[in-house]
């Protein structure tokens, strides 16, 4: 833990900070954006391209990973860099928010009104043992407690690795979000013991022991007093690193309150990580905050959908609408990244039009170099204490 | 056509030769491979990496892309070339293969017993005039003439193109693959009047005017007194290069009997380019007989199905096979591309499991290099007169 993370400067007008986050393959400069490479891959994109975008570092799913191939597939190969060819800082989350989205229908299925069917709902049990659920894969019933998720994640041997949870949906009323956090504190509390009992000796091919760092998740929904609670509680135990899941809200000044909430009662100068937010303008707000890391998949999602991110449009740039079919310019002129400048809007038109893999890839390239991007000025205004008015500055452009 | 392709060396015991093609984005050291890049793309393989992989020229389809996103898009962007970011040799056929394969089937699917009922057939006319056909995007009647085509090739800008033919089928009968031949015959004159008529002149904003290079194209079926006739047809007007095209027959005895038909009735220099084949075999038989070129789907789209390409099983290796599971191995220790050593075995299994889109782009630069090493070794074999010496023993090994 010592010396895990270094913060170089605090911006004087808001508390968004500067730092660095050492890890067993390389540092990471704060804030920073983490990549979603959910079954071992960021889909489409080689890790050259990652590197070629500036990635610091990418993020997968142990849920996904424990059923295919196997954590002990992945120990044996060497740990998750050896195995993904990607030889930079690597997270894992727990497992907790596939399992429980699986089960309740993710934040996003509940704004769009979509109902998980009870034949759909994976998630057969939740106790104070763990969470047991059904293979997507072949039907198989599997319990994943607290001290499982710990000794899968050691043999993945990802650099920043995280508790066990319970994810909250926004649906659930006061009184399941409290008791559902107080056994997240219980759990989050084996899961320490589970690290800290094997740190040092954990038997594992991938060289990774006593190198990992390990998350405390924050929950408590909606509720100001229980986010104070998880956040005192949270804490109070000797975790490398914090961060904020669960509920945010169904609306962004909720969200930002929310994160408010958490920020005035994280006392200390552990990391903090804000999970699955990835919203500019959110980013934005969460920095101000003094967060230092962000995951989501909706940079490379949309990428995926043909959509491109922009500073000046909200919902980005659609390379799906015939308006791109003869704008031979190029992606993006101002961008400092070959791709922006190679390939032409038509073009891009032309491959989501043919359903042809090649356009998804170059839109990930295009997002993970943006968003990387944006980190970095985001850095550099906090460097030179302009912070609050580069955050202005974009949001007021940003429609 | 003058100094178009330079003859460098005859094998002293076979016709094996090499030569070097010179078109208006570089040279084509030959014998060489021409990888599918259908619509304006090699499937999920960025330019930069089929540079890697010794790419030295792609072959894109007039059909697909005269239908999306047209040729005219393509012409204003600049041709194929500034289209695709792939600054080097590009060939385009005619579309014909396309519309007759829609209309009689493929040659594969004959052999796998498929039928194409009345409604999928999407040829609805060919007379003396050209071909018409229905777009599989949004229904429309299209003619497809020799002279269109040209046209339309012209506004790709690729360096080689290919005059519009008839592709008969190895289900129809002698009587019919005449009839056929003759009509190519007299669309290869017609192909040809067009492209002399506006070779330097043509209206296009793609630069290509003056230097695209014509290939007349061989028909005649499985018959060898048809294969003769036509060799001595399309080998008596000025093309830039000549090709085998049309049915092969239905074994691979019958496919090098064809091949030995237009090997002994080709008497001069021009390059020869053999459409549609890519068996490592059926290439070596060619390169016997004096072939330069060969275009095939075959090494990339079986990549995208999990199968790598290998000098021993003629069925290739299928990471879909567990038996690579846990095999951390490299995907090709000997292989001098730096994606065979950094990728192990289990990791692409994984992706192929996982239905993840990297497997498929890891497998088809991998295969794409392959097929681009064996050509070098065919090359320094023929440059070293052992050629046939080469041609054995790969043989003997490849089971």
């Amino acid at each position: 833990m010592t010396n895990f993370f270094n913060i170089k400067k605090i911006n004087l007008d808001s508390k968004a900070r500067t730092g660095i986050l050492k890890t067993n393959h390389g540092i990471v400069e704060t804030p920073a954006f983490i990549f979603c490479g959910t079954k071992a891959t960021v889909k489409g994109v080689l890790p050259a391209n990652l590197l070629e975008a500036n990635t610091q570092i990418i993020l997968s799913n142990t849920y996904h990973l424990m059923l295919q191939p196997g954590s002990k597939i992945i120990a044996d190969s060497g740990g998750l860099q050896k195995f993904t060819n990607w030889n930079k800082p690597m997270m894992t989350d727990s497992g907790g928010y596939q399992i429980f989205s699986l089960g309740h229908g993710s934040v996003s299925e509940e704004i769009k009104g979509k109902h998980i069917s009870e034949k759909n709902k994976s998630l057969l049990k939740i106790n104070e043992e763990g969470a047991t659920f059904k293979s997507y894969l072949n039907g198989d019933k599997i319990l994943l407690t607290p001290e499982k998720s710990i000794n899968i994640q050691r043999d993945l041997g990802a650099d920043l690795i995280f508790v066990l949870d319970e994810c909250t949906p926004f649906n659930v009323d006061k009184k399941y979000t409290e008791k559902s956090m107080n056994m997240t504190h219980r759990w989050a509390k084996r899961s320490l013991e589970s690290f800290l009992s094997n740190n040092n000796k954990f038997e594992s091919k991938n060289g990774s022991a006593g190198k990992q760092h390990l998350y405390g998740i924050i929950q408590g929904g909606v509720y100001k007093d229980l986010r104070k609670i998880a956040c005192e509680e949270i804490s109070s135990y000797d975790f490398d690193g914090l961060a904020i899941g669960g509920s945010l809200g169904n609306k962004k000044t909720q969200m930002y309150d929310v994160f408010e909430y958490c920020s005035s009662n994280i006392k200390d100068k552990r990391p903090v990580h804000v999970l699955g937010i990835g919203g500019l303008d959110d980013i934005l707000e969460g920095v101000s905050r003094g967060f230092d890391t962000f995951d989501c998949v909706t940079p490379t999602r949309i990428a995926r959908h043909g959509i491109m991110l922009s500073k000046i449009k909200k919902n980005g740039i659609n390379f799906n609408n015939s308006l791109y079919k003869s704008d031979h310019s190029p992606l993006d002129i101002e961008a400092d990244i070959d791709i922006a400048q190679n390939y032409s809007k038509s073009y891009i038109h032309h491959l989501f039009k043919s359903n042809e893999l090649l356009g998804m890839s170059i839109l990930s390239i295009y997002n993970i170099w943006f968003i990387n991007n944006f980190f970095k000025e985001i850095r550099k205004s906090i460097e030179k204490d302009n912070f609050n008015v580069f955050k202005k500055y974009f949001l007021n452009n940003f429609n």
